[in-house]
């Protein structure tokens, strides 16, 4: 079942070791099927080097269920699933142990918009989340991560789409996009950016970007007046 | 029409890959044909692994106007434009989103001159350009952000061939050359230099170097009494 | 004799290279067979690139002794044997000067535990060993290295396999594991997980992780509980 | 002439280029056969990747008077003579433009011994030379280059195949050998501790080693009682 949908997945994970975004076997990639309220995503521990497409678990949104797959899925499977739940609009979601982006989540501060590099892919600074409370841990682990991503977005108001990536606090990056390929996309991006901001950083701790900058930026590729790219 | 600049310009836009200056669709090469009044430059928002010179868009120098081409071209044409209209010793315009540049391009700081490795290429520091105003932003972006780099440039008195790059504020790199492979060439230089001087910044913030070596290494490779490579 | 434990060595050395670990002849893997009381290790000063299964030295446990092998064995052969000693449950061992493990051997100080990525293999900080004393260095030199290796983990109480490597003082990281590939494995994580470190202290020198985190994901993959992977 | 002395030249120049110590026509090995009085070195301004042997330039010691070859000789020539007149145990020079040691021939500093890594290699600090005053660069630039080398050597009492390697103040590295080969293998070496001996001062600008283990270290591979290696 769902065999596109598994090739599509299969790849976008070969593509996070082909930009090396992780390594061994961190790191996982997922896609949903929303008319059937499933999703597609790695297998836990499995080497990228070696996954095929009938490797790919498919998982029931509502409660996680595996559905078909001989191993076990990623185990952050709950982490994705609670993401998805939460916002419709999202059709894959990628997340990677990638070095600049993890140094920011370590860091615990956010990856600040410094540049039209970011504004073409994040409307507006990616956010770090907070740490997760001792209960949050101990129980529901993965869920939680995933709640708390959720809750990170909508308290400060973002649409997941404008934003499309955060980085969880001492773990790592988490992206999406409206479709799988495009949450791998934000990954690389993310990455990209933190390298530049981290260094930017260093040259000069108050750099900024002005506002309008920032709109001009992102509008011109995103929503009805873009006009960067082809028709 | 332009078949040999489109060859030239297309390759010179694969070299920006190869040489791991861009990532996805960022960056542009153009090249002019100054008899013509005609620009050559690459499509917007198209991956650089599939392009191919028939891709490449013919644009005129003095409208901006498409002359030939299926796609719409680079969004940062009007850009272009501009410096090959104030600047007819130009030939080949280069625009990259590589890491180190455009660190300091958001740290708001000229890429100083430290060594003999700039010199080389450069004669004294690499501008960063002021911020765009909002009205510059909002309307005419593109065009606005070629008239800041004139405007820096014919303001800090710089010959565009002795200092052949700048970094946009917030932006990246913009470099050129008498050709499109002297722009390039820039490009990549202007990325190497950036990661030496900022790494020398992180040892020694106060590091200078005499004019008089910065004259000898410039002058060494250019003009009359350059006595660097061969005949 | 020992033959496949031979291949799995010289696998084993090779992939150091491939993964950047070492350059030249520096660094070495090492294997243990406990039943017999012997260890095959790497020739010492001979390039990865031409080295075969054949060329790997077998040294007695106790003595250091050659058993087998045309050349000598590695100079650190000591270090590792002191190592085996210690801990019958160490497999491998892994010895590189990757760039920034060395860098925080150099600096004298642990790499610290600031994210999951580093919590998913050693249980804590990678400690820092103190520096050797003049007449540790001026007489057997190489089995005083392994000395201090054991002396810090025992002073401080660590379980080789839950913290499987080590910076050594002003020269660089030792990784082990319960087996060989284990031990690589363990190296490059290391270098990895002191990359994001180092830019995390860069980005905010204050950064840390609560235990509870730490041990939810150490336990998440190790020990009884472990649900990370496959069965 | 001297094909087997332009082969190993031509080779240890491409070897520059794999090793991603120099990037467009940056750098140049040279090689000398003391009997005859010779110097081969790479042509000026000559990309690496189109070189070949019989491109490689053959000049007199003492008087740097082209003997064969089509095209004009590095324009480094002169520097590298000076070397060879002044220290007759070195058979080979290299110099590249490698990132990590121009930061420290930028920032003014000596690359500091840290660690055993540089020890292996050199017997202390790579110094740093002085800034050339202007009128050694306005006339005779190349040859004062060369004429600050040895002086700053001689002024340390440093002996050239201890210490093989420089950094040029504001330029940027130049290492030696007993042979070409060990030229190169000097130059790899000198950007890798430099790198690492950067992010070492990074975590710890105080960071320092003891005499007796760089001692140790680099006694063990060199001289009477070396026992690194082979016999």
């Amino acid at each position: 079942m769902l065999e596109e949908l598994k090739n599509r997945v299969c790849k976008a994970n070969i593509e996070l070791v082909n930009h090396k975004l992780v390594i061994n076997t961190w790191g996982n990639v997922s896609g949903i099927n929303r008319d059937k309220g499933l999703v597609v995503i790695k297998p836990s521990g499995i080497a990228f080097n070696s996954i095929k497409a009938e490797d790919m678990i498919v998982v029931e949104l509502e409660t996680g269920k595996t559905i078909e797959g001989k191993w076990r899925p990623s185990s952050d499977t709950m982490t994705h699933l609670e993401i998805y739940k939460n916002f419709p609009e999202i059709g894959g979601i990628t997340h990677t142990h990638s070095i600049n982006a993890v140094a920011f989540a370590q860091a615990g501060i956010d990856i600040p918009v410094l540049g039209t590099t970011q504004a073409d892919y994040f409307y507006g600074a990616i956010p770090c989340s907070r740490e997760l409370y001792q209960h949050e841990v101990d129980k529901d682990y993965e869920l939680n991560t995933g709640v708390v991503i959720v809750e990170t977005l909508k308290g400060r108001k973002i649409q997941p789409l404008a934003v499309p990536g955060i980085v969880v606090r001492n773990h790592g990056p988490f992206t999406w996009g409206s479709d799988i390929e495009k949450s791998v996309e934000n990954a690389i991006v993310m990455e990209c950016v933190a390298e530049m901001n981290l260094k930017t950083l260093l040259l000069n701790p108050k750099a900024s970007i002005k506002q309008y900058v920032l709109d001009k930026h992102y509008f011109r590729k995103h929503g009805n007046g873009a006009y960067y790219g082809q028709k």
